[in-house]
């Protein structure tokens, strides 16, 4: 049985290629950049004014002249008026650009307009006011974003400024989501006392379609031919398959022999981790990856949180997240030789500390909880007591903030 | 001039309601939840085995009984089969039910079995071992998700394991993003040295769109006439209008006049914050909630950040996220009386801080360090200088995580 830094590690050495291809920019939010977006000038590309009021002269100002001639009105996007008497002025908006004869900007607020002439109510002006100078945020060249990037609202707004109409994007992996067991039940049926119904499967698949990953969902049962028919098909259509049950110890726990009659390699089998410990990793010749997380609800959701899309993000040349630390706001005792992943529930105090709440669950069946859970809270398998005030490594649970 | 506390009171006193509407529950994800979801029955819906093993009765092994006769093997979904005689145990898989004679699990690492009979190898048991009971989780008819929740994965597990095929969600607001200024040129076209491309539109509606929400997109002309009718037109189509630019203090900033002309109540125009003081926000009698932004890119950010969503948030009864705090890592000063929302990036240090680096930024017209910005940190307008070590509050930008 391998260490969870073990597992990572193997998983991230076996990251996967999709490809990339071209979206327009306006499909383009939420994808991953697989270009480096440029500036095509400076920024701001000209002497640019930042409030409405007149462009003067400072030289002409610190002379004694408080009066000015209004020669003429420039709007943002106009070519710029040069004035030729120290007394003119250029009545100026927000965004226009600043004559190449003048050096300071004075607001409505500190003027007064009449007859063409605005008069400079204060004595308090400083040269160079009120311009956001040309190339003073970045020099044309210089890089604003770059492959791995997510493609933020922040990302659009610099890929439409530099006039990228188009986007190469990482394409998504093709993904299949298959659960097994023949104690489960369609979710629009009535299950038998002992039943239950189909549900990791799409908790599988709205994790995914978070990520902008549609994928597709399947079931077969308890049977090694059709479990054989079936991952044979999947082997050759998809990128990764995510498998639900039937890896661990039981009788009719088939995939692990099923994967290996179909060459596909094991990298893992069984991982030091409460949930989750089952944890089958693998990879076909065919390029595919195989993801097979035990049954129970939590450890598939953890096992998509701490497993597989670190592996999807990486995959698509995503850099490392910084890593988040939370201070344990309760005792609690934890003795099976595994590391624990806790479910908190996160807070951040009025000293700025990161508190971890843990939601109380009954081991790794329990996903009633889940739902508040903001994370999840890695406890070192060499420790039994955790004492409220420790602080230990929290992985957040994907969600849109 | 009000205060930042001021406008954000004033937008939540004016919530919108957009309606009720069902979809599919694997459509369902990310929206937001506008029923309760109670359980079916009671979670676990029966004494749950957890591991692959023995089912025995504790009794006979306290009585010393070390072997077992097989008397069947049950799965997961199988009607539970009684034992007749206390050296009888059933094989059982995990998620099988236990036995109404029996109450104890013994998993197979702990047992060897042979010609039918299981041997237990340990004794270390522990009555009631390896069983999750019924209704330990949740109880018949308890409350599991409520309105105003986000569909998760994790509420979507829940929802599929009581069997809800159809979810009553909030609809989604029907949006319009309006910029404005004759300064701007589409994505596709080259500007001249003083015009600059459109952007803000492209990034509010990417914005929108990691929310759920797909807006349009529009552009008009600095002339009366044209925005006073497309305005016309949009307040009878949408339930918000956001628009980008046209409401400072310059001769065609046309926008608040206009918005008037169209009986659109002004709520308030400008708020004591940079960037972002011009904001004006409105309401139709039709219905229609008017958000009318400056048109510099950070200022239009920030706005859609710190008002817009939580007005959508609160609009989708959402519920008021905690707040989060960080603490300041450099010295900065700043002067204007103004609510400074400075651009930070945040990272957790190993004493579960959260600590916030400034982003160089030249004021709200810098858009280009947005990327790397996770959250703005609201700096008092009552205080000018801010020390390393202080502690704001942060507003984390919206992404997916």
């Amino acid at each position: 049985m391998i260490t969870v830094a073990e597992a990572e590690e193997i998983i991230q050495d076996n990251k996967g290629d999709f490809g990339k291809e071209i979206v327009l920019f306006n499909q383009a939010a939420g994808r991953i950049l697989a270009e480096t977006i440029k500036t095509d000038r400076d920024l701001p590309p000209y002497n640019r004014i930042t409030v409405d009021g007149i462009a003067v002269s400072y030289q002409a100002f610190a002379s004694g002249i408080r009066s000015f001639r209004i020669k003429a009105t420039q709007a943002a996007g106009d070519e710029p008026v040069d004035t030729e008497a120290p007394d003119e002025c250029i009545e100026v908006m927000t965004g226009a650009a600043l004559p190449a004869t003048l050096d300071t900007v004075i607001r409505y607020e500190d003027i007064e307009i009449k007859d063409g002439i605005a008069t400079i109510l204060t004595d308090n002006i400083t040269q160079g006011e009120s311009i956001h100078y040309k190339g003073a945020d970045r020099k044309e060249g210089d890089v604003v974003a770059i492959p791995g990037q997510v493609i933020s609202p922040a990302v659009i707004s610099l890929i439409t400024s530099v006039g990228e109409t188009e986007v190469r994007v990482k394409k998504t992996p093709r993904v299949v989501v298959i659960s097994s067991g023949d104690e489960l039940v369609p979710v629009d049926k009535t299950p038998t006392e002992y039943q239950v119904r189909q549900s990791n499967s799409f908790t599988v698949q709205a994790a995914l379609k978070l990520q902008g990953v549609n994928a597709d969902v399947l079931h077969v049962p308890d049977d090694v031919e059709k479990i054989t028919g079936h991952l044979q098909q999947c082997l050759h259509a998809y990128d990764a398959i995510i498998l639900t049950g039937g890896i661990s110890m039981g009788k009719f726990d088939y995939i692990p022999q099923v994967l290996k009659n179909l060459e596909v390699e094991q990298l893992f089998h069984k991982v030091q981790q409460r949930p989750g410990k089952p944890f089958w990793f693998g990879r076909h010749e065919g390029g595919s990856f195989v993801f097979a997380f035990p049954g129970n609800p939590v450890a598939v959701f953890l096992c998509m949180q701490r497993y597989f899309l670190p592996w999807l993000h990486t995959s698509m040349d995503m850099p490392e997240k910084p890593p988040v630390y939370a201070m344990l706001d309760n005792d609690l005792e934890f003795k099976p030789d595994l590391q624990y992943f806790l479910q908190v529930k996160l807070l951040v105090n009025e000293q700025a500390q990161v508190t971890a709440i843990p939601l109380n669950g009954n081991g790794s069946g329990d996903f009633s909880n889940l739902a508040d859970a903001d994370a999840f809270m890695e406890l070192p398998a060499e420790k039994t007591l955790f004492k409220k005030g420790e602080v230990y490594r929290v992985y957040l649970i994907s969600s849109i903030t």
